[in-house]
């Protein structure tokens, strides 16, 4: 049994925002290859319009091969019913769906505030979906690049209208303004107002602090953890972001740490080497691949 | 007064693995900015042959310069009691002994077994040095790309040793291999052995952990840490090696934290750009300098 929970999200939050288009058979093959390192959920897509995000038009074709990976638990973004109806219809074993605690980045990137948007997930909890997991991510939740600081008590508002009917609730730093005291301030106080429907915690890179957050909120007690391989990907709104927390330095930090994490990690540079290949000229970032394990390195037990 | 005091160590520990020389004149402009931006100590050079590192050769004269900013303590580098009596003719107000842990990192090192080199800096505590700090720095203490792991109790036998006769005793990860559970536990059993003489912490980013590690060793109860400008530096020995813990990201993770450095970050960044325009093909790290202050961003009071 892994005791921390990694979910790669490289293929929708890093591809999302990547310069580089990825093919499909390409994205098949590095998510099998993810799958095959030991990551047990994957983040494959997102059901947004195609005009607007041309990188995630082949979602459900990516969501349906996913589903053929034994034991691989499938996940894809969902903006609004609609998406959630795809997304269904596709096959997702989860959908996550983000709801940003900044109004200004709200209105800027969905049109909507943010308790439309809890309204819109709350109708898509209403819509049937037996055995589909519904997450609540709140995005933002740590600042905003527009609106500066967000304050805690609508990330804890936020977080306890998704908690009514959402299976799990995730904190997400997606502009990198997060540092590890706030993380566990935030994550604490959220923990106190919903309990165990706190789950997972989503860092961005940006400012270099995506492991130190991780440790932090592991620290704060969370275990369920997003990352994209290489760092990929970012926020179209945060100019400079350099992506998100990479997978091959955190899955190294708790395999280092003595906390298993299920992943295999050459296997996972063997994936990194199927992403690079796809898309060469994408930056791509990692110190673990780079360096390599240290001498004599013991994976977690 | 600073929560955290930061050593600036790129004019010493970057420099000396760079690949490009700088020249002295950019090395004052650059410390001159450093100190200016409220780094109240710097390593500035080494006193070791300059046939073996050319980089170093201007040690004296960067001393004495340095010497003339007021308020900055001037450290330098030595490897023996020749490089100890070269350091207190220049005037440093500080010398660094590294003495590394690692058995086949010493030899291959400094052609001295650990033991050795401790008698080397006994004496040097022997010879009058009056007015001049000794800091025992016991590098490889968390692993070495030769040996692999290093035994605990080797890095507290050595450290005790050190603290016998010097004024401080820092732990180094030379090479990159530390982790957070690591360095707590490091930390702790050292500060057991010997108390308030141990003071430093010394990180390399090699595997990105340069963050995490430090702030767990914040949490062991560490306030003094080095750090160079853009990540510059590395060790000639760990192929792969990208520097030090990034001085410019460390200080943001602090003063994000509400921990004072007593540094300002906008000036830190302005004496980046001397260092990028001294060595513009000399790659420099950091995240923060790119991605620039979160909006509405307040340092620590």
């Amino acid at each position: 049994m892994s005791q921390v929970h990694i979910c790669e999200v490289g293929p929708r939050d890093g591809l999302q925002n990547a310069k580089h288009l990825m093919s499909t058979a390409a994205k098949k093959a590095w998510i099998r290859a993810l799958a095959d390192a030991g990551l047990k959920e994957i983040e494959v897509g997102s059901f947004v319009p195609p005009k607007l995000i041309p990188a995630m038009a082949d979602t459900a074709e990516v969501v349906a091969f996913a589903r053929t990976i034994p034991g691989l638990k499938v996940v894809a973004l969902a903006p609004n019913l609609k998406g959630f109806q795809r997304a269904l219809e596709a096959g997702a074993h989860k959908v996550t769906f983000p709801v940003s605690a900044s109004r200004q980045h709200s209105e800027s990137n969905v049109r909507m505030t943010p308790e439309q948007m809890v309204e819109e997930v709350r109708k898509c909890a209403q819509f049937p979906h037996p055995g589909v997991e519904l997450e609540g991510a709140v995005s933002t939740a740590f600042g905003c690049t527009m609106q500066g600081a967000v304050p805690e008590d609508d990330v804890v508002r936020i977080a306890t209208a998704l908690a009514q009917f959402c299976d799990g609730v995730a904190l997400a730093d997606t502009v990198g303004y997060a540092n590890p005291a706030q993380v566990r301030r935030l994550f604490s106080k959220v923990r106190k107002a919903i309990g165990a429907k706190l789950e997972g915690a989503h860092f961005h890179d940006t400012r270099g602090l995506g492991l130190a957050n991780a440790l932090a909120a592991y620290e704060e007690g969370v275990r369920a953890f997003d990352s994209s391989m290489g760092g990929l990907g970012g926020c179209p709104f945060a100019p400079g972001a350099s992506g998100n927390v990479i997978t091959e330095d955190l899955v190294f930090m708790f395999e280092a740490m003595g906390i298993g994490t299920g992943i295999d990690l050459e296997k996972l540079f063997a994936a990194r080497k199927i992403l690079v290949e796809a898309i060469p000229e994408e930056p791509v970032y990692g110190h673990t691949p780079l360096a390599g394990l240290p001498k004599g390195f013991r994976a977690a037990a």
